[in-house]
């Protein structure tokens, strides 16, 4: 049987996913794209850490190791931060790797320009993982509203920052409280600032925004605002409910984009989205208001993506090398 | 340019869709499928009734002279009931013609058949819109889903009895009355009982059942009860609220289905999906719960679907030829 070789930059909670998924799932893998699928390196930063993984596994800090690599043809990346991810995809390409990432940052800010390069160097690239984990919404869009206008997408894209409102409110508890919680529930970071300041959504409302429109707005020019910016009272009081939301909409020739704590009543699709889960409602020009709901994060969740991604890829592939 | 040649079955509410979507969007396909889109052809069964489509479309109660046109490649199929649809459909087929269909009735009863005739003959057959119209459901499974297990399914498919579960409950007013109302307004037909009794969802789940789990229950196994089952007393004062649920699991060897009113309470994902929505929960080994939640009716929603199915089976093919 064919053998997929792979390499996974990062062993954090995403890679460490990957890893376990592939491990567990070979033999669906081999039925799903005709070959076995090999991890063969991993990146890490620290080579003293000990890791979880099979002998025969190349562990190195040094990329141009991995891709010196014969034979590989996939990369999956989940390093936190644009760079020195961006410059490591990059050179994947060049290489003739397909990517598949988990990278927000990286993606928001460089996507365009690595989309573009995987076209010419003939590879994929698969971002389903960079918003809401395995909620499929990337491929949604790309694949299955094609002839539909997307008019506007309104979005919970952070899980801390919900289910921080969603405590608050419920519980009546303040801020650096429920923050507390969140934090020794795994919800939240030691430093929370890109979740509860909206900056992680606004990353992904950027990816949304080059997917949909082809472009992205100024970023100067886009609202953000963290949740810690409503008066607690408020939120407690309020008649509705704050839902930190990201939205997206073209306004004449210009995209329009704000990441803000908001609130909507009852009527609102989005109100009875809680906790950490993630949705994304898209205002379709023909299907109508369509809403996709589900864990936004989490290592099987943001691992099923990739995956998913990578089975997509490899049949398209397969479909090539076969005609 | 090239042109494709396209036959519609059936001129109702979708059929009348599909034609004027086509119409309005002849630039944009042309775009997603290197080809022209011509409506060639529709099948009607009362040739004395008027009909707004151009003049050069053959309009005919004859399926043959429809199948005899030189080089038509794709059917739209939206005619109601299994017979006469699958038997031209499967003529169709022979013919050498890709499906598109939005009848649940023929497809639940005759699917797998077809599908498996359509490998032989390599053509595809796409019924996203037998299923909640627009809102993207069969693809997701079919495609985005394809190394995760779906452990159950719990949707609501019609979109006729939640609305009038909803209004009933709201309002406190009585079944027969909501009844009348959803008449007025288009969301029931004339004779209400496939959607008030379960029917038109059972439809749905087993469609689902096969695409999910490759078969089917015995339909006498499968519990079907409708939404005027349930005293009127029990749907105002209830701690929950009453929504007319399609379920659908594997138990051991044996998948096991049901369309019944249940009580569900706010904690779960379908008990804020109000009115003429549908939505479909996916329980999945990976992704976590995901829901998808839409406009399950209509005539734009399902053509919608049934465009974007369209698209998808083109540019698979013109893949195929180019390679």
């Amino acid at each position: 049987m064919r053998i997929i070789k792979a390499a996974l930059l990062g062993l954090g909670t995403v890679g460490a996913g990957v890893y376990e998924v592939i491990r567990h799932h070979q033999e669906q893998l081999q039925e799903l794209v005709g070959a076995e699928v090999q991890v063969v390196a991993v990146l890490i930063q620290d080579e003293n850490k000990e890791r979880e993984v099979a002998n025969d596994v190349l562990v190195t800090n040094d990329i141009k190791e991995i891709l010196a690599i014969p034979g590989l043809e996939v990369i999956f990346e989940s390093i936190v931060g644009a760079e020195p991810a961006n410059r490591h995809v990059d050179e994947a390409i060049e290489r003739g790797c397909h990517i598949i990432t988990a990278n927000k940052e990286m993606f928001a800010k460089h996507g365009d320009v690595l989309l573009e390069k995987a076209r010419e160097n003939d590879v994929q690239i698969g971002f389903e993982a960079t918003v809401a984990a395995g909620v499929p919404v990337i491929r949604t869009i790309q694949q299955q509203l094609q002839l539909n206008k997307i008019e506007r997408v309104q979005a919970l894209l952070n899980g801390t920052s919900n289910f921080i409102l969603t405590e608050m409110r419920q519980k009546q508890l303040p801020f650096a409280e429920v923050l507390k919680t969140a934090q020794s529930l795994g919800f939240a970071e030691a430093d929370p600032t890109n979740d509860v300041e909206g900056i992680d959504a606004f990353y992904k409302i950027m990816i949304l925004s080059q997917l949909i429109y082809g472009e992205q707005p100024e970023w100067a020019t886009v609202d953000l605002k963290g949740i810690a910016s409503v008066p607690e009272d408020e939120i407690y009081h309020s008649e509705g409910r704050y839902k930190h939301m990201a939205e997206l909409k073209k306004v004449g020739n210009h995209v329009q984009a704000s990441v803000q704590p908001v609130v909507i009543d009852d009527q609102h699709p989005l109100y009875s989205v809680e906790g950490v889960d993630n949705a994304v409602v898209l205002e379709t020009s023909l299907a109508g208001t369509i809403m996709i709901q589900g864990p936004g994060a989490g290592s099987k969740p943001t691992a099923s993506a990739m995956l998913e991604d990578f089975i997509h890829i490899f049949q398209t592939n397969k479909a090539a090398v076969l005609n």
